[in-house]
């Protein structure tokens, strides 16, 4: 396994955004855990979920923070397709290392419900796209602010700044009304969306998907999204591929972040979905983090199976799963599918030169994928 | 306000457990809040809830450890008139200082729910307890440790070591067993099972319980149980009689700690009990308590209207109060009626001499009762 | 004790921010605890420690999102006279209830320390006092996001939408750079700042603060400042008044929420300010609050006494006060202080009246004063 | 790679505890991570760290609870060679899953000092246990519980039902004072003391430890000791082992908790202590873990680098690493030594038969290193 030297990286440039040679794990014969993942392998497998991204890429050379260059974007998730502030969902938080920001989320660890979209960016534009989220959310509810409650967006994070003039804080309200008008079933992952100037493990990174079919007696499926941007050795399926071809220019390289959105359509409590947020960091480790001081790790995890309505009906019988054996089924897909995306978010993302010629390398897939038939797993 | 004389106090010796002569705060005219009690003011108000508790005093003079002087007991709280492990309840417990030991705790706070009786008793007693605990329920499930789940019985404590021996651990298997067969309606107070050697706020104190009739449309009472054993200036009914009662021997006398048992039998979420046990703090401030450095201050708060069989029945209906201001309710009962049983658990209790001619002086009623009506709150 | 009808509340009117008419309640003759107050009875008793705030307050009549009227601001606590970022400082935060925002929560719980000013302001402005304090800190700071890490910046909030367009979010980054601007010794009180459209306790409440005098071998101070927002019927120092002067009227007027922030000098790990933080619910108690539903019940508490250097120093002597009994007076300093910083936002706001009418009524000082003296606590 | 059928297994017997024909991955050819591992690559590197260990095999045939067969143990971890009570040392806790029981847990993350020896055993042997450490520590300490605080002892648990009479707690006050006695460098593993009748991951377990050396400028070692029993697909250095030969039998063996407690000589503070406590789940996820339902992970790590003394020195200076990223290295150490200790305590361990000729297997060491060198990892 060879590492291209910086010059030769930079002479593959320029660099594609989401490109159609890269290609997810599964489709290269890689296969991560037993369960079986849902018709999509992506967190859109749960019937109501939509995502929609916008990447913002501009500019090249020397830093001038303002201008750029630009290597940035937001992600928002529709928890489902009516308005979530009227039809709240239940959701659960876990903060497995808080060194990063989720808006929102004492509120969700709190009430155990979610009702606004979740949207995705880099460190210092979450103030900008929380602020287009409570615009967004005020346009949709007249009563928001009046007669009714007001709300708490939830806006996760990680830091792009590598890449990206991270300064100029280039995602506006325009951006985040686009991401959620262009929401859909198709998830592009990769260097997309908030994943745009990010990455992991080593390696160009950004936005990753995966999901698995449940088998439990309700059915349903799990999915994942990460945006990926944090340290370690690359882990692909249990060969050490990082510790063959990081050095230090690419530990450089990696953010130090990984914000981790679960949804399904099965029942749950919001206690559950917050067990279910807590497995995220089995997936860490199994793919070379060791989860370091600077590192933002926080994992949500919702619930589309009932809408509530708490200003109008206080009391409502729930559908619940009781804290039993049952739930190792979901958790085994919260690892399972949590590896899996974050390995899509490696896998997909192109080789990219951002500001002051800093370079985050693409995996190189072919060797990769010889290192992996040679360790037999493949 | 005449403080009496360790002379004196002593000169009134001996002491009486329970005392007829002591009242309960409303009966001398105290109304705590704005809420109704429940039928006994007790925990025992929600239905099928009962307490059972065995005091344990012999011997007088210098502590031999082993021998005594004894003053302890064991308080035992049964959820309901069945078979806990076999029909659990949903639960919540809050930690606000965690200076204390409550055995369990951690596997309520995952899983939200109990399943064996709740037992007090002194701080080195624990190990003692929970080991009857488990015999307890070794003796009535046959199926525990063999083809069924293990349990992780709940000891709560407290230090009753300025009166008593504590080292002697004096609470054995078959108090415990006593205090389970003994459990009923009736709840004494004051001096009596695992409060027998506890004082709070200055004066001697040790089990207290009070309870609020709840008016939401789920209807139900929601009653509190406390061991207090903690440091603080006494304020009654907002009064504050600690302010000129207390001296350092007084401030000396008190141990360091309570735990609270909250029951109702409205439905709810082990979430939502959760944070109905995380409000006791509030009471806490009310009656003098900065909640000192070595304050064990837990809690726990149960449901008992529904019953769950996690081995057979993974997936259950429930029925559920939303996280709304429906809740606010049984926020305010718990505060109201938490503040009302540490009341009680002072004023029901005599002045008592333990090891080492230490002495916890009962609070003086009359005088306490008259500043009250001097400040109007009589 | 009578109450002013809605008519001659808003005869009264215009009501003045920051009255001189209305004093603090220790000038009122009305003691909190046993300790001593600082020199200024103020947050700003931590000899570095400053605030800032900025007051909008234009318009009257109907609702007119984006327009009016207009009663919200912004208030800005500066931790130290330096550069926070460069020279950080240990802190705790303790979430009582999290039915609220305070962006940069996770990280201060995780990492024990803050590295930016600490903002408040109205639920809707979340976003844009964020992306503020992001300006400032970038221009102060060339290196964040370049060669630096980046910041996450702490931003808590209320709702005033009671009597505020907070639809319109007025608050916007000029007001936040006056707000540090202006920061001084002197903390105007009352409906000033962030507190400029906030109600307690069922009347016009806003900013209060004060202090207590720490008696250690360590000395120094315990300041707090309050953005007071929450409901419960007030209890002045032991005097149920609310129950005696809320209507429904009052009752809807309180918003849901209380931000407490703790400053000393004294040197404090982590733990220990999370500790101090937490004590923060029993002053709560004691001036009426049963912690609502949707109340965010948020504290931070830090230590000026030693300046930290994570990029430069990793290994550095640290003074600390081990976890023992000798905390108990900061427990108590923190208890009393926070009880008479909420007292103090309410006796020094004068009635207002907001959007679409909406009064809040400032406490009835004479009338509070007589029942307090009847009651024995003047 | 041949599972054994159970008649072969069965054939095998009588297994050996402590065997020596088995032994450690690193003996093996395995080589977990990329760090150094201390002298003994056992916890016992730090310094004052000891551990020891009484196993208890008694009986074979039909479980008659209170008889037998007995296949279990207590291994007692002595923080230092002193008394622990006297000289207190700084901690931390983290609950991943909080289905167990390790009482003591809430001091230890309240004040973030441990003062008594960890004593690990099986589920209903937590009380006896608990009360022979008071036990020992009232008979090194005649001030317990007189003039000085009393203690909360620190007993973790697994459930080893499968193989032992769990029923009968088997484990007295003379086996936890003889392990106390006989506490020792030498750190048996596999089935030996608490781990005698414990499986992990398909496998018989028990025991396991490792130790990584610090490179920091603190210099010193991090050792890890588990006690192993819990779920999942074995994975060795990335190698899915179970998957090729885990049944449903092997599936029913395991238990469904790990308890995991590390030791360093670094000068850390709780907090720092707390998130080292926090990265053992990264390592569950690489041997395998989905961390299920029933799993009580709960780990617990300690700094013997200053001693406290909390009665008598209030305020002490500490040596104090800042949370910078001087940490990531203690984080991988954990990390990586937590995975080889784990897998320690795997391939330390035979075949055990138990209770109803339950059978637990050891690892087929000969088939698994095959396998390993054909993926090219040894």
């Amino acid at each position: 396994l060879r590492l291209l030297s910086k010059a030769e990286v930079i002479g593959s440039y320029p660099f594609k955004v989401a490109t159609e040679l890269r290609r997810r794990v599964r489709e290269l014969g890689i296969r991560i855990g037993r369960m079986e993942c849902g018709d999509r392998n992506s967190i859109t497998d749960v019937p109501v979920v939509s995502v929609g991204q916008v990447s913002l890429v501009r500019g090249e050379g020397r830093l001038v923070p303002g201008k750029g260059p630009v290597r940035t974007g937001v992600t928002v998730i529709l928890p489902h397709e009516g308005n979530v502030y009227k039809e709240k969902l239940r959701a659960g938080l876990h903060v497995h290392n808080g060194a990063g920001e989720f808006t929102g989320a004492l509120q969700v660890m709190e009430w155990g419900i979610i009702e606004t979209p979740i949207a995705l960016t880099n460190t210092l534009n979450v103030g900008l796209v929380h602020d287009a989220i409570v615009e967004y959310m005020l346009e949709e509810n007249a009563g928001i602010g009046d007669q009714d409650e007001v709300i708490l967006p939830m806006v996760g994070e990680c830091d792009d700044s590598y890449l990206n003039d991270i300064r100029g804080r280039h995602v506006r309200r325009e951006h985040v009304f686009e991401a959620i008008r262009k929401a859909s079933k198709e998830v592009a992952e990769g260097s997309t969306g908030s994943g745009t100037g990010m990455s992991a493990l080593g390696f160009k990174a950004g936005i990753g998907t995966a999901s698995r079919r449940l088998a439990s007696s309700s059915g349903g499926d799990l999915g994942v999204l990460v945006m990926a941007n944090f340290r370690g050795d690359l882990i692909v399926d249990g060969v050490p591929v990082g510790r063959n071809t990081q050095t230090e220019e690419t530990e450089r390289t990696s953010g130090r972040s990984i914000i981790t959105v679960i949804a399904t359509d099965a029942p749950l409590t919001s206690s559950q979905l917050r067990r279910i947020a807590a497995r995220v960091p089995l997936a860490l480790g199994k793919v070379g983090s060791a989860s370091c001081n600077s590192s933002g790790d926080i994992s949500i995890a919702f619930s589309t199976a009932e809408r509530i309505d708490t200003a109008h009906v206080p009391i409502t019988p729930a559908k619940e799963i009781v804290n039993s054996d049952a739930l190792d089924e979901f958790f085994r897909a919260t690892v399972e599918a949590t590896e899996e995306a974050i390995l899509n978010s490696i896998f997909t993302s192109d080789t990219m030169k951002g500001r002051d010629e800093h370079v985050s390398l693409g995996i190189p897939i072919d060797e990769t994928l010889e290192l992996m038939k040679k360790r037999g797993r493949i």
